[in-house]
């Protein structure tokens, strides 16, 4: 597991990633990929902006690594993420036989937003299954970090309502 | 949900795709999209011979769809496949908003089958967590309806082995 500096040193870059999804009108989220102390690859949402209804930050960089790599597997790979990875993106880091996944705000932060910000231009729409749980259904078994400059990233979902 | 005729009609046209995928040494898996009475895109297994770890055939035919659509919803859609979605390509048809999910055999089968024969070409590894509970945990709630050409689809398992 990665240690608490570096996990917000990189988490940092991910907020910088999804200011960068803000700036394009999308969504405030960014991911990366750590491995053998680097980060290989970057991504932010292209969700709302593009056609493709698994183009999640945390999908996008782990098949960009992959492709950079050459190979399906990113070993030593930790997945980065300001926002709790869904069922879709912890399958697709299992799949890739990665090592851990970091998140900041959780699925329930973005629920509790969702509800109390009616109306929104974006949903945060989620599926109720914990990145943890699914994390343990798979092999190999991802080791999970939540809450990682938790505060700094839930206010990642305020930044659509100021710009509306 | 669709009917039986039409669900087995589908999944024969899907054992032929996991033919096609067999013929070039990948996994023996087909899926496709059937939407508003016609089959909009099918997809053969492309993981083993690619370098992309979320190369399933359900998730390869849902951004075929999203694309020739140029939309990443697709209403009304169904989700056929030989084998069980795993959660990656479930909570894809879920942010797709499809409509709902056929499949042949289970991953329970798929499972079995690997414990019944070590050191196979491929490991069929499987995350635990089912289609089914999977739908249930998101928005929209999609359908699902599995079994369908079940022994068909558990003969596909059997394809390398006899290759090998």
């Amino acid at each position: 597991m990665l240690d608490k500096t570096i996990s917000e040193q990189l988490m940092k870059r991910c907020i910088g990633l999804a200011h960068d999804a803000t700036a394009r009108g999308d969504y405030a989220l960014g991911a990366l990929v750590y491995k053998d102390g680097h980060v290989i690859a970057e991504s932010s949402s292209d969700l709302a902006n593009g056609v493709d209804p698994s183009a999640h930050p945390e999908m996008t960089v782990i098949r960009k690594v992959a492709e950079m790599l050459k190979n399906r597997y990113i070993p030593n790979g930790v997945l980065v993420s300001t926002l709790e990875p869904c069922p879709m993106c912890v399958a697709a880091a299992i799949w890739a036989k990665m090592d851990g996944i970091v998140f900041g705000a959780s699925q329930t932060d973005a629920g509790n937003w969702s509800a109390q910000n009616p109306g929104s231009k974006f949903s945060w729409r989620q599926i109720n299954l914990r990145c943890a749980d699914v994390a343990a259904a798979g092999h190999p078994k991802l080791w999970v970090k939540g809450n990682i400059l938790r505060d700094e990233c839930c206010r990642l979902f305020d930044i659509e309502k100021q710009k509306i």
